[in-house]
Formats: structure tokens, C-alpha cells, sequence
């Protein structure tokens, strides 16, 4: 019986492998470094393959209990046709067919998505979204994300790119952003504009969000006052969501959800406080479960429900 | 062969019945006036029984020919167990089974929906939104909503409260609203706070938005920038949907929508601008088809996919 997927997260710098199992739960796992340059892109896919094939031999898993290979990347993927649409900080991916690419090298169906989306698909099946039907998970780093999750399936929008929860505007005249908005999520919240905002207050070029959450857990107070204020654009931005979409839950993760219970407070106050009753009252804001290992888990997810919906 | 759908529109004034066939036809209208008190909730469902089987005798359509009944109402239903949860403008609506209580009255099947989701349903299937599966039909008025099309689905959210598009805010320390929140959309462009803003500039206490779209078509200049500013606010309003949720269309509908030609063009602008670059190639904005006739129309779109969804 076909009771294996292999998960594959794609990042700027490297991608982890997993070999995952019916439960969402991680077997075996490796690591490959991305390279960052056009000419290498069918080498990755050669290195892809082959780090694939070693992951099931050392765990001694035969090719024929695979039921699929999920591939989340950090970009506009056309999950439908299996073609990645254009990378964001990985260059020369423009309009390739990974799925049918990848798919010839090592026989196994494969599944490609964007990476946020398999983030929420890992929490809503096997971390803080489970039993949930409608919920969206936000991503809170570099830059703000989310997967949606409405009725109970996972939604993407016309052209695959919905979910983009770091561009809805917070301030009609705020700062420009990089996606040539103003006033975006993004421009508050997401991470190098934080450390920026960190460096000024403390006036310290080299410090670290790490650093601004220590020295808010010692009792600083000015590092207090920073994840309280981030914290309210937090809550700010969801409210909007939380009145159009009406979810049940809104799972935080991301590198910056480190500082939850920091800001955990605030972000609730906010939308209790700011949101229309109904929507406030119903919705449960709750941190990430699965870490670094949501998006390989979103793999089984993707590749269950991918297969359930060609049965239909 | 059931062909026809009775659509009722429940409004704070008055209710709208109209006969539809499965064209989306109005084939005959009435109406009766919504009586503001909670003594007479029983006797508004009688009268409604009433008006319903007077609209088929009079174009002699027999019972057994009748689909169901669609009844779109100005608040929060419970579309799923047919119970009006309550309603804006119109007391002692509180849990009410309008369902079960009209079905026993008259024997045919009854259908509940938000007013604004039939709006959406209507143009949807019949109006400006034909062919298309992912869209927002928003409906700018005294309130400022809209129903919410996502994979060729009417979205509802997890308690029947989705689409509140008007109290997503525009800025976090905007004007406070009376849904508790601050610088909602509505806040800026609901027909109230335009016609005290259009008093103010025109130094009129009288003045009336259709008075302030005549001066513009008159090329008053103050009256084209008053619409250019609404305008301005729409687009940055939809900015935040489009990115979130990469819809393929969006219909502008309601009162304020019959100035749509003098916003046309800065609503276009300002999302093409701001929104992210696919999300605004991909967005068409257009103009609502079926005017005051959508919600009845939309009647028959709501019993054909109640049924469709039954079937499966």
C-alpha cells in the first residue's frame, strides 16, 4: 500500500527534504543547499531527484509505497499545471514545469504549491488548524503570508496568489512598500523593517529581533513597548480579515511568532476590541504548532487532498 | 417540471416579491410594506404567505411549479438551519426560524440568505459577474458590504457573517465607527458620511448625493473631486481585498454605484497602482448589471445551488 509522501521546502538558501508518513509524521529528513543562479536550475532538479532517491534508500523505503512528492516554493506557483510561475530571491525560475521535469527524473507523481500554502495545510491537518474549517494561517517573517483555508479546502485565488495578507493596507498614506502599495502589513510588521525599527530605538546597528525578545523577557521596557506596538498592527491587520472572512481561527507562525506570548496579549485585545462582535467573538488566535516542519508536513496534505479531489 | 422560484427582498421600508423563472426572468412583482414592530412578526409572515400566493394566482402558476422561495433579509442569517439571527434596521428579529415558520404557511420549499450574498448570487449568475468563479459584488450604500464568489461558491464564513468589506479599515487611527472598529471603509464612503462631508463642502445642509452627482456632470469642480476623493478611498478599500484574495472580478453595486462613471477611472488607477502586480493585471472592475432587481433574482440562483448542493 502507497502510505509515503516525500515533502520538499524550498528556501533561499536551502531545501529540506522529509520522508512523512499517513500521520504527518516527519521519518527521515535531509538537506540540500539551493543554488542561486539560473544556469543551475536543471542540476537542482538533478540533485532533487537524487537526494529523493537517497532518502528512501536509507530508510528503505520502496519507490512503489510513495504516494506522491510535495514541493512547496517560495513563489507564484500554478499549483493546477505544476509550473512555478516566478521564485521570489531565487533567480531564473521564470514559468518552469517542475512538476513534469521533476516528474521524468524519478517516476514518482509529483505536487508542487506555494510555500505558505503548505504551511497552512500542514497546521490545519496536523498542528493548530486541526478540526477546522475555516481558518487562516499567517506567516510573520521576512515577509507576511498566509494560507487560507476556507470550506474546508484550501483556497488560492484566480491566479494563485491570494493569501497575500502582507499587502492589504493598514494606512492609506503610509510608507511606500516594495510591491509599490503604501502602507502594507508588510511595511509594519515584517522583519527587517522591525530590526530597522530596533536598531533606531536602541541604537544598536547590529541587534537582533532575538536580542529585542530577551531583553523584553528580562523587563525591559522600551522592548516591551516594541512587541506591544507591533503586536497592535498585528491585530490591526487581522481585524480587516477577521470582518471579511469571518474565520474560525487564525493560526500565528514565522520566525517573528518567536515572540508570541509577547505580543499574544495585544493582538487579541485588538480584535476583540476592533472587529465586528460576531466575527470577534468567534474567532480563536493561536500560535503555529509544527515550527520549521509545517511546510514539509503540508506536503501529505497537499498530496491527500490533491488525489482525493481527482477521485471526485 | 418546477421551473419558477418566488424571490422576496426584505428591506427596512418595504418588501419586494417577485415571480422568476429560471432564465432569471421577472415575470411579475409585489410589494408590501415591512412593518417595524416586533408585535407583528407573525403577522409580516402571514401577510407574506398571503402576498406570495396572490403573486402565483395572478399569472396562474400552479404551486406544484414553484422551486422554492428565496428570501434575502438586512442582517445575519443562519442560512444552513434558515434562522434569521437578527437584523439591522428592523427589531425584534431575534432567532427567528423564518424557514420553518413560512414553509408550514404556504408548502413550499423556503430558502434565507443575507440580502447582500443575493445581491452577489444575482449578478453572479445573471448580472455583470456571469462566467466567472472568483469575485467580490460589493454594494456601496448607507452600508457598505458584499457577498464573496471563491471557486464558484457563494463563501459565507464560519458564521454567516462573511463580506463585511465595509469595515475592513482603512487606517488604523481612522474615524470610529459604530461597529466598535476605526477608519473602516465605511467610515469613508458610506452614503451618510458622504452627504454630512457633501453638506459641509456645498455649505447645504440639504444637499443629496444625487444633487452633488448632477453638479459633477455639470463640471462643478468641487463635486468631481468630491467623487474623485470617494473614489481615491473605494480603490484603496479594494487594494487589500485584491491582494488577499486574487479575485478575478469585482462588481460595484448599491446606491452610491450610480456615480460609478465619475469613480471609474481613480478606482481603476488606484488598485492597477497599488495592488501587486498579478493580482492587478488579473482584477476586473466593473460596474453591477441588475440594480435593485439583483437580490430577487438572485433568489433563484440561491434555491438552484441549494438544490445542486442537496443532489451531491
Amino acid at each position: 500500500m502507497k502510505k509515503y509522501v516525500i515533502g520538499v521546502d524550498v528556501g533561499g538558501t536551502n531545501i529540506k527534504l522529509g520522508l512523512i508518513n499517513s500521520l504527518g509524521k516527519i521519518l527521515s529528513r535531509s538537506t540540500l543547499i539551493t543554488c542561486n543562479c539560473s544556469q543551475t536550475k536543471n542540476k537542482l532538479i538533478d540533485s532533487l531527484a537524487e537526494a529523493i532517491k537517497i532518502l528512501l534508500q536509507n530508510k528503505g523505503v520502496n519507490i512503489d509505497s510513495v504516494l506522491g512528492i510535495g514541493v512547496g516554493l517560495p513563489g507564484l506557483i500554478n499549483y493546477e499545471q505544476g509550473i512555478v510561475t516566478s521564485l521570489t530571491n531565487i533567480s531564473g525560475w521564470r514559468n518552469v514545469p517542475l512538476m513534469s521535469l521533476l516528474q521524468k527524473k524519478i517516476n514518482i507523481p509529483v505536487y508542487i504549491d506555494n510555500d505558505v500554502n503548505l504551511i497552512a495545510l500542514g497546521e490545519w491537518k496536523f498542528g493548530a488548524g486541526k478540526g477546522y474549517n475555516n481558518l487562516l494561517c499567517m506567516t510573520l517573517g521576512t515577509g507576511v503570508g498566509s494560507g487560507i483555508i476556507l470550506n474546508g479546502e484550501l483556497y488560492r485565488g484566480e491566479g494563485f496568489a491570494a493569501g497575500e495578507l502582507g499587502h492589504m493596507p493598514l494606512n492609506e498614506k503610509g510608507p511606500s512598500c516594495n510591491c509599490s502599495g503604501f502602507g502594507c502589513f508588510e511595511c509594519y510588521v515584517g522583519s527587517s523593517v522591525l530590526v530597522a525599527k530596533a536598531a533606531k530605538i536602541f541604537k544598536n546597528k547590529n541587534i537582533k529581533l532575538e536580542d529585542v525578545y530577551d531583553l523584553a523577557n528580562g523587563g525591559n521596557i522600551r522592548a516591551v513597548q516594541f512587541w506591544e506596538e507591533t503586536a497592535a498592527h498585528v491585530g490591526n491587520g487581522l481585524v480587516g480579515v477577521v470582518n471579511l472572512l469571518n474565520p474560525r481561527l487564525i493560526v500565528i507562525g514565522g520566525g517573528i511568532s518567536k515572540s508570541y506570548k509577547l505580543m499574544q496579549k495585544v493582538i487579541e485585545d485588538i480584535v476583540k476590541k476592533r472587529a465586528m462582535k460576531i466575527q470577534a467573538n468567534m474567532v480563536k488566535i493561536v500560535r503555529a504548532k509544527l515550527g520549521d516542519d509545517a511546510g514539509l508536513i503540508g506536503a501529505q496534505v497537499l498530496i491527500s487532498a490533491s488525489l482525493e479531489k481527482r477521485k471526485k
